[in-house]
This record gives structure tokens, C-alpha cells and sequence, in this order.
């Protein structure tokens, strides 16, 4: 860029410095209420977040920042710039997407969900699904709301408004299409598992570890694969996320369970591959500019899924981590080897909670939910119907039947404040992780042994440069194309999953 | 009050509701910056501030505000109650003092104290003035511009408004008044207690307990004083604090060291005494009105001066404490009785620290930092001859040599961030508490023996219903004669330091 921005576009981007920067607040107030609020505080707490979330609402669709990006696109001087030009496309998106939804559904969003929340945290520690349905009916409302406000895609349905949100330019249809064959090849792989004689055991990682024992644990790995701890932070909550709030402020959360330590810890990983990934984009100089804004949700959680899987399921991160977690939980893996972990921690079992699942039966869970958000929003799912639907599908899909709603309809946080639009990004966040990865090693010929002597510098540094110093330059599907030379599709995936899977149960 | 409110008075309430929750969020993000922020995320918190206080400063001096200020003051329905009254006289006192303040000093206010606390950080740790000086430069330059916004009291001196702001109504010639002879009785103490033959051992404070293990004793302290923590919470910081968010939310805050248990201990009980005061005052029913926040800070630290000292360091408070202090930490109280406990926490013997000092030298340290500001913003005292004056003081007031700025003039917070007219408040707390304390031991006649059996409810419930629950009604003076049936003077807290350390020190 020239040394002298244009007088335009440096009000622009000023002008959404400061909203990220109440956004930022924003995120605080979420994170806090997770993390350390008191019970009692809930209740200005939605004041407070219903507050923030107008204010910011107001100054990303104020008068001033249209007028602002109007005459951007119309400067020579911001156009002939392709940096410069992706800000403005972008800021128009957000611009637009922002002023279809009226001030009072946004604090009405914030205020409700906030309770909703609250209510969900009950009924879930419950089981109990009547406690939320009242909360969950709103919720779905104010989200058709939105979505109805967004605008049905021309050709396609309400709820691609919804996943157009979060996963910019991505339809049902082209999801659907490659959903379909993923569903196909994986509903076989795990139907020949279910078939194999192979018995894998994974008394390996129930041994009892000290929730404390695992947190200093969790920080060592942190380090070492490359989370920037001056910059950001690891907590504990109920459901694990990642928020990154603000220039060298980015928070990952946890939980601890005492008798299965690779819960927390690939919960970690999982929670700090979207942390570099924030730690990456431009914010020191950019912040509150989409180019220093993540891509969209499928390729944050192709970060995620990529040090959680492809580099913290794999042979070479146990060679290094095997020895680093004997020595941190004494006689708990004694005598374990890393042929032994490495088929514990890739085992393809049906089981009920998403977050525990592994890596080949997650994706179901995801599709089983893409499902029923979809016809929640469509109206053809009544809420009463949730539970019962979902247990339905469950058994049909994954072959168990669930034993209550916090085993089944209640153990996700998303729905109860209005993220409907958003699982099937988890599912596209493998499947550009794969295709991503495939890439990686043939630019980075000998990363397996890195990775067994914990280097993963170069790993870092090729997603710094390749995915995360882009923001939103370009789109999902364009940057896909740009590091791959392919398009998404479901065969970088499946060639991971199978040639993992099969020969552990040599199926 | 009626059941309808008029209409005036009602829009009033609620739109001080709303700053009121507004500046919730701002207590939050400093309560973060304290306690989990990461380092690197300090230059935007800067910003967040800065915009959050202008956008505080903004709501209390709207034109709407101080519309309906002055109309209710003309409305019948609201001057015939007490309590509106009382709510619109403190309404009118705020607002008039935040409508003298221009936005722009408030936010760089924000902005350069939150970056001045963090070289405030760094400059203590390494006892490094120099680093520390610039900053306390431009504090103090900005709290002078404040004061002269205020403008100086009739009679009085300009440093009057920065005490007035924190203290309403009082002023230096009145202070003096009462320190006169408080410093002067206080000093023949400290003189006659250094002649005393008899030695006081601290040996049973000074074994070794884990962090940990302090935390969860001062828990179990919080829980029976009668913290709710529910509504509530105790982290660790540097300088221990207690933020008041909003309904429902009271922050301590305590740090601990290994080698002296009852720091953190009479921290805890110290903030939870601002705790409880905030925990009694009327939030859930009069958030943002004056009459649900605290009087003064003079009173706030009469609170925890009560349940730190007049509690907390009472012959019968070990009765019940020193069981349950054994229990907790073992073998390090083994063999301490309750006279030991009780002559070694409440030694009279000069030392550095004021957070660390004994309650008669405190007194000390407030009137030579209270002398020292007034200087300062006076310009009788340059800001680069402050270490110097401090310790020729500190020498001439205490009798010690102060051995490096981390010990003397960088301990302390306040300065940093710029508050000025603060510290005499501490020392007023102290004389409020003396003189209250001695009102509910004429009306708890059994409260000694109760404290012994841990019960400290009947305590409580006095403070909520004669201070607590008034809120802004009464102005700190009235109150005081209120209660008390007396002005407020040094007789009592001198009679309660001397009837304590005469006989242990036996002089």
C-alpha cells in the first residue's frame, strides 16, 4: 500500500477499528460469563450484552461508514488496490448483511440468547428438555427472523440466508453435494469397522490425571506447537471456544476430565489451532479491516482440525509427546507405546457426545444436526418434536440408542443463543484441513520427522503464509483453489480417514 | 415510594440505569486487565477503555439528563419523597460534576492511566523510578486539569476538589482538624510502644502455606463472615481490590505470600468488607440511582476496616478462627494458642508497606502520602523530587530508611492511574469504623462472645440496616452523627488503639 491512505477509506477504517474494538468488549462480557461470573450477575449481564451489541450495531451500519464505503468503490485510488479492493468488498458485505436487521432484533438476539444460555446450562446439567424448549422456541424465531431479513438466496432456501453468515458463498446444494459422498464412504467405513475382529483398546488414556496435572500439561504443548501465551490465555468453561478479542488478546478454553486426558488436551489443540490462526491474521496493523478478519468459519476450523487431527492424532506427535506426558502423569501410561496410543486416540466408535467423538464418526454428528437445524428453520420440525427426532436419527445414523437429552438434543451450547448456520462448518473445516494438509506435505517433504522431534515451526509458518496473513483477501473456495489447485471435495478427506482407519482395524 | 413513578423521574432512572450498566462493563475490563488479560492485549484494552468512559461520560451528561434533573427538582411528586429527593439532590451533584468535565479529558484519562498502570507495573518491579516518572508526569498534569475543571471550593485549595470528588463535602481544613491530634496521640504511642522491654513474637505467622491451601482458608473466612458468593468472587491480582460491577457481581481480589498467611487473609477480609457493602446496598431494585451506591469512600472503608480490624484482629475472632487456621494449614500453627495469635497480629512496629502495615503505623503512611499529593498537584513538589521527600519523610515519620522506590513511593497503584484525593479516605474509614464499632457493641451487647462461635450474622445484619441499605441518602457526616449520635472525631479509634496495644506492649 501507498505511505498516504486516501482520506476516505482512513475514516473508513477507522471508524471500524473502533467498532472492533467495542466488539472486542463484546467478547469479553461472553468469555467472562463463561469463565468467572457469578450465578447472580446473569441478569445485568444481558443488559450489559444487549447494550454492547447495539452500540456496535450502530456504528457498523451508521450513515457515515455507507456514505464512506460508497465512495470507495468509486476511488481509483482504493479500487486500483487489491488489498485495498477486498477490504471494500468485504466491508460492503458486512455493510449490507448488517443494515437488513433492525436494532431491536439485534439487542433482542443479544438480551434473550444471553438468558437462553443461562437457561440451557440448567436444563442440560438436568436433562432436562422442557427447562429449554420454551428458551429454544424463541431463540428459533428470532433466528428465522434474521434469516428472513437476510433474504432467501436467489434459487436456494431460508436457511441458506443462515449458512451464508458464516461460510460465506456456501449453499445447501454445494454442500449437499459434497456431503453426499462423504456420508456414503464413511457410513461404509464404519460399517466394516463394525465388522472387524480387531479389538483396539484404549485403557491407555482412562488412567486417572489430575485436572491440574492436565492444565500444565495443556501449556506445555501450547508452547511448544507454537500458541503465543503473552497473547493469549487458556481457561476452563463447560463447552471449549476460542475468542479472540482483540489484538494480542486471544482466549481458548477447556474442561478437564479426570479419567480421559485426551479429552482436554486435543481440546486444547483443537482450541489453539483457531487461537494461531487469530494470532496470525494482521491485527496489530489491520485490526478491524476484513483482511485482518478470518476467512469465514469452514477454513477457522480447518485450523482447528488440523492440530487436533491431522498433527495431534498422528504416529510422529505421540513419538514426541508420549515421553512429555509420561514424565507429567508419572505412572498413569506406564509401559504404553506409541503404536498403542496411536491406535487409541484413531479409534472410529459411535458415541453420543459430538466433542468426544472421533474423528471419523464426528462428521455424522454434524450431518445429523445440519439436518434438523435446517428443518427447525423451515418450520417443518416442530421444537416439542427435537428430542424425539434427534434420538430417531441418532440410532438410525450412529447405531446407538441415546439415553437422555444431555447425551443427545441438549449437549450443544450453539443453538440455545442462535448459531444455526454453523455446524456444517465444522464438517467443511475437515474437509479443507485434508485437502490443506495433503498440500503441506508435499511442500514440507520431511514434516512427519519435524513433528517427531517437536519442530512444528515449519508448519506453523507455511499456514502464517500460505492461509492466515490473508484474512479476508480472498474467498474460502478461491483460497482453496489458490494453495490447492483443486476445489473442495470430499477426497482429501476420505483418502486421510481411510488410510488411517483401515489399517488399525484392517478392515 | 408510590407505586407510579412520575413519568420525568422514571425516563431519569432508567437512563442512569443504563450508564449504570455501561459502567459495569468498564469495571469489568479493568477487573480483567488486573487478573487475566494477557500482556500483549494492553494497547487495544487502552482503547477499549478510553471509549467505554467517553461513552459513560456521554450518557451521565446528556442534555435529556440534565433536562429531567431540573424538572423533577420543580416536581412536587419527587421532592415530597425522601428518598427521590435524596436520589435527584445526588443526581444534580454528579451531574454537574460530570458536565464540567470535557469528553475529551475523560477518555485520555482512560487511555493514558491504563497505559501508565502498565509502566506503573513494570517500573515497581524492577524499582526502577525513572521508567515510572514520565507517566506520574502526565497523571498528575491531567488530574490538575480535572481539579480545575472542578474548580476550587470557596476557602478552600484546589486539591479540596479532587478530596470532594471522593469524599462529598469534605475538605483539607476540616481533615487536618481531626488528624491533628490523631497524629500527635498516635506518634506518643509509637514512641512509648518503641521503649516497651516487652518483645511481641510474629514467629506463628511466618510458617510456610502453600497458596493454595490459603485460598481455599479464605473461602471458608468469606463464607462465614457472610460474602455471598454466589454473587461474587475472589481472584488474585497485585494490588488486592473490590469492583462493585452491577446486581449480583462484587470482585475481590487478594494476593498471596507463602511466608505470611495473614496478608492475604486480612486482604480477603478487608475487600470483603468493601464486598458486603456493595452486596447490601439496594442494586436489584435501584441499580444507577444514588441511593443503591455507596456514600463515600470514607464510609466503603469503614466497612472493611471494621471486619479486617475491629473483626478481624479481636481476641475472639482467633477463638473461632484458630481451630479452623489449624486445621486447614497443619503442622504450622501447631502449639499456638490465642493469646500468641492475638499480641502477633496486632503488633505496633513501623515497616514499609502500607498494604503490609499494622493498624497504628497505618495511620502514618496515609497522612505522609496525603501530604505528598496535596504538594504535588499544589506544584510545591516536583515530581522528580518525589522519591527523595518520600523517603526523607518516611525517615522522619516512621523512623525507617526506606531501602529502594519499590518499598517506598512505586508501592502504590493509585497515582499511576490518577487517583488523587483517595488516600486520606483510608484513614477516615478507620475513624468512621472506630466510632460505629463502638455504637454495635452498646447494641450487640453479646457480639464479642457471638464472634467466638463464628457467628457474625447479628454484625451483618446491624451494618445492612443502619448503613447498607441507605445507600447515597445521607451524606457521610449526617450518617455518621446518625448513627452515632456523634460528629465524627479521633476519639474513638485512638481509644480503640490504645486499649489494644498499651497492655500487649504493657507501656
Amino acid at each position: 500500500m501507498a505511505k498516504s491512505l486516501p482520506p476516505n477509506y482512513a475514516e473508513l477504517c477507522k471508524l471500524l477499528y473502533d467498532a472492533a474494538t467495542l466488539n472486542a468488549v463484546g467478547s469479553l462480557l461472553n468469555w467472562d460469563q463463561e469463565t468467572y461470573m457469578p450465578p447472580a450477575g446473569a441478569g445485568n449481564r444481558a443488559d450489559q450484552n444487549a447494550m454492547i451489541a447495539e452500540m456496535i450495531h450502530a456504528k457498523r451500519t451508521s450513515a457515515r461508514v455507507g456514505e464512506l464505503i460508497a465512495s470507495c468503490e468509486q476511488d481509483d485510488e482504493v479500487t486500483g488496490d487489491a488489498v485495498r479492493a477486498a477490504n471494500v468488498r468485504e466491508m460492503r458485505r458486512d455493510f449490507d448483511m448488517a443494515t437488513k436487521l433492525p436494532g431491536d432484533l439485534v439487542a433482542e438476539l443479544a438480551k434473550v440468547g444471553s438468558q437462553s444460555q443461562e437457561a440451557w446450562k440448567e436444563a442440560r446439567a438436568k436433562s432436562d428438555f422442557a427447562m429449554f424448549r420454551p428458551w429454544l422456541e424463541k431463540m428459533m424465531n428470532l433466528t428465522r427472523r434474521k434469516a428472513e431479513c437476510y433474504g432467501t438466496p436467489v434459487g436456494g432456501e431460508l436457511y441458506d440466508a443462515l449458512l451464508d453468515e458464516y461460510e460465506p458463498g456456501m449453499r445447501c446444494a454445494k454442500v449437499d453435494a459434497i456431503f453426499g459422498p462423504l456420508r456414503e464412504r464413511l457410513s461404509g467405513l464404519i460399517a466394516d469397522v463394525s465388522r472387524s475382529k480387531k479389538k483396539i483398546s484404549t485403557k491407555c488414556l482412562t488412567g486417572k490425571v489430575d485436572a491440574r496435572v492436565q492444565n500444565e500439561f495443556g501449556h506445555e504443548v501450547l508452547r511448544a506447537i507454537g500458541f503465543d501465551l503473552n497473547a493469549g490465555r487458556l481457561d476452563v468453561t463447560t463447552h471449549p471456544f476460542c475468542s479472540g478479542f482483540g489484538p494480542g488478546d486471544v482466549r481458548l478454553t477447556t474442561r478437564y476430565r479426570d479419567e480421559k486426558f485426551t479429552d482436554a488436551l486435543y481440546g486444547t489443540m483443537h482450541e489453539a489451532g483457531h487461537g494461531m490462526y487469530e494470532q496470525g491474521l494482521a491485527k496489530e496493523k489491520f485490526f478491524g479491516q476484513p483482511i485482518a478478519d478470518a476467512i469465514s468459519l469452514g477454513i477457522h476450523e480447518s485450523q482447528s482440525r488440523m492440530w487436533e487431527n491431522f498433527v495431534g492424532r498422528s504416529r510422529e506427535f505421540w513419538v514426541w509427546a508420549l515421553p512429555r506426558a509420561k514424565k507429567a502423569f508419572g505412572k498413569t501410561l506406564a509401559g504404553v507405546d506409541v503404536k498403542t496410543m496411536y491406535a487409541a486416540v484413531n479409534t472410529a466408535q459411535p458415541s453420543f457426545i459430538r466433542v468426544e467423538a472421533d474423528e471419523s464418526t464426528y462428521n455424522l454428528h454434524i450431518m445429523l444436526r445440519y439436518g434438523l437445524e435446517r428443518e427447525m428453520i423451515a418450520g417443518d420440525l416442530k421444537i416439542k418434536d427435537l428430542p424425539g427426532e434427534w434420538n430417531k436419527r441418532f440410532e438410525k445414523s450412529l447405531g446407538l440408542k441415546v439415553p437422555d437429552d444431555r447425551r443427545g438434543c441438549l449437549q450443544d451450547v450453539h443453538w440455545s443463543f442462535g448459531l444455526v448456520g454453523y455446524f456444517a462448518t465444522y464438517t467443511l473445516g475437515n474437509l479443507y484441513a485434508a485437502q490443506f494438509w495433503e498440500k503441506i506435505n508435499k511442500d514440507i517433504k520431511d514434516l512427519p520427522s519435524r513433528i517427531g522431534k517437536g519442530d512444528f515451526a515449519p508448519l506453523l509458518a507455511w499456514l502464517r503464509k500460505r492461509i492466515h496473513q490473508y484474512g479476508k483477501r480472498y474467498r474460502a473456495g478461491e483460497l482453496c483453489e489458490l494453495v490447492t489447485g483443486k476445489p473442495l471435495s470430499s477426497d482429501a478427506l476420505l483418502r486421510h480417514l481411510e488410510g488411517k482407519v483401515r489399517p488399525i482395524y484392517e478392515v
